[in-house]
């Protein structure tokens, strides 16, 4: 759809497509979340499921990051859920437990028994509280839309809840690999329609988060996780907006994330240097966004900055999207979130104090 | 110390010093554990700290895999956590909780209130189960000692216990470097010399598990992490006996691992190919183990050997120790634990069968 306001501040968009920025645009992952007390308040008042479901509140705290810490995009208040709740999925959320699947995908039959959503109707709520936000921004900074990729959601959906070693999801990989691509499969046209139901509704950008990818081993990722990324960001493509895609713990597999997804960008998260990025990337027409660890955060100010500078110098000045490597931790201080903000937004780049955190390692002290 | 018996089997030393091996030996993490029916039945009359403090069930325990699954090395049974113990951290282990360090070091002088251990007189438990395990091996397979490396111990005792962010011992790095530099140097000499006295007892090599170097980025992972490793490894390594260094979690680091450590062997985890960890490890004088994802297991036995045969090619045939590329899971069936051991053991090199699982991911599908 084409955009009635003209954008203010585009940093991001611009900076998606590689062209050249007066400085480099940040924004947070889970930037909309409990490190504000302003989150807390609503939050209090609602549980979490009920917020994503609620416009006018999903509204509200999308913007709670824009007006008070200053970011410079900001990103739908929902959940990576909500697509298998459309299709089929019962999905309940108490607190302490975390999100829950209690019937979950275990056989071929559970599969073909999952609706193919229309995303008008089944996520309605979600395409209403893009378009209040749009309202409300105004053009002041870009809104980014995001689902989340189908090995994550396939995963969430056969385990049935968090957990830490995906022994079911991984066994069924094993045991019924034709059961996991068929359900891959659903997913990655659902969570593709479904991204460009979000541009239609106002989204500028599209962020696919394969959450779980370091879940899996280079030869189950390319096999299971990243072809289907692949045909979510190529339907999301189709809506004319830049795509980004993560996959946290996949670093290794940059490189092949953006060959397959044609991403317009690819995230980065923190266990590597920016320059070891950048170099996996080679000379790759895409953009980077990341890589701050979300636990610098913790440090004192002075330190947030130091560390904000070098990843900013390492990375460069084009092509690059600030971001924390992860998204940020419910704890941090919102002046330290404020204060990685602000370090982006001050910064000037230099020829002289470019990537001095890429030295060698002192390695053998002893 | 010299060994009165010679070795039935040193297929596993003479891989770790990269001489040829008429087939290449394999031990698993964790391999006295809970998916043995006879660890559990051991286990069912003991909790797990007294069973570590129990030299004759120790030993025990440590037998079993070799004994029942036909591993070809014994690795003591014991954790990570009796050095901080030893040092004057009460340590507590509830079931469902986990280990707790009721009183976690959080300040300079908590850490300059650690002891200095004498291992002899501190962890004798552990070395006389060495000397048990040792008598009862009677030179069947070599006997590895291991510890806890200084970074992974210094987290425990500054969280106090598992965590999954680490915040608390990442704020301590930022905001305390100081204190947290004189804690690692504390762990690395008490980890050395503690690796020595295993060795004394009968130990044929040495692991240091470096097991939460995956919630480090690069910089801090160079800072706070690798010196100490490096250090604890020199110390283990005047013993006179093979060394290996595992971090799980920064497989980027292999080659600044190797060289900063002076490791005869570095372990992988399965979160890199073999051809990409040999790779980045160049023509260092190293072996590597590793490094089956440990989730194979839940695979069918056929698909076990596949994927195993294709590591063991990938790895070639000098210079590796096969593994698991983390500890066996808990829920493993023994036959397919024996199904990976049988795989390596009955496997035999071939020109032409040689790495077909490292091809380029058929990205982009679609």
């Amino acid at each position: 759809m084409s955009d009635a306001v003209p954008l203010v501040n585009d940093l991001f968009l611009r900076a998606l497509r590689r062209e050249p920025v007066e400085r480099t645009p940040v924004w947070m992952m889970r930037q909309a979340g409990r490190y504000m007390p302003e989150y807390r308040a609503i939050r209090k008042g609602s549980d979490f499921l009920t917020m994503c479901r609620t416009p006018s509140v999903a509204a509200e705290v999308t913007m709670q990051p824009v007006n008070l810490i200053g970011v410079d995009a900001a990103i739908i208040f929902s959940d990576i859920l909500v697509v298998p709740e459309a299709m089929g999925c019962h999905l309940t959320l108490d607190e302490g437990v975390g999100p829950q699947f209690p019937t979950p995908i275990r056989s071929g039959s559970a599969v073909d028994a999952l609706r193919t959503i229309d995303p008008v109707t089944d996520l309605g709520y979600v395409l209403e509280a893009l378009r209040l936000v749009k309202r409300e921004l105004n053009g002041r900074v870009p809104l980014i839309g995001f689902a989340g990729a189908p090995w994550t959601l396939a995963s969430y959906m056969v385990e049935g809840k968090g957990t830490k070693q995906f022994a079911v999801a991984k066994r069924m990989l094993f045991e019924q690999p034709a059961v996991a691509h068929a359900l891959l499969g659903k997913l990655a046209d659902a969570v593709g329609h479904y991204c460009v139901a979000q541009v239609e509704a106002g989204a500028q950008a599209i962020q696919l988060f394969d959450s779980w990818a370091g879940a899996l081993g280079p030869q189950d990722f390319r096999e299971f996780a990243l072809p289907y990324l692949a045909r979510a960001a190529k339907i999301a493509r189709t809506a004319g907006v830049p795509v980004i895609a993560f996959a946290p713990g996949a670093t290794w597999a940059l490189d092949e994330i953006a060959d397959a997804t044609q991403a317009d960008a690819v995230g980065v998260d923190w266990h590597i240097t920016p320059t070891a990025a950048r170099a996996k990337l080679g000379n790759r027409s895409v953009a980077v966004q990341g890589n701050l660890d979300p636990c610098t955060l913790y440090a004192p100010i002075a330190e947030i900055e130091k560390r904000t500078r070098a990843m900013l110098n390492a990375f460069g000045p084009v092509g690059h999207i600030a971001n924390l490597g992860h998204g940020i931790l419910p704890d941090v201080s919102p002046e330290h979130a404020k204060a990685f903000v602000r370090a982006v937004q001050n910064h000037e780049f230099t020829a002289s104090d470019s990537a001095d955190e890429e030295q060698p390692a002192a390695a053998g002290v002893s």
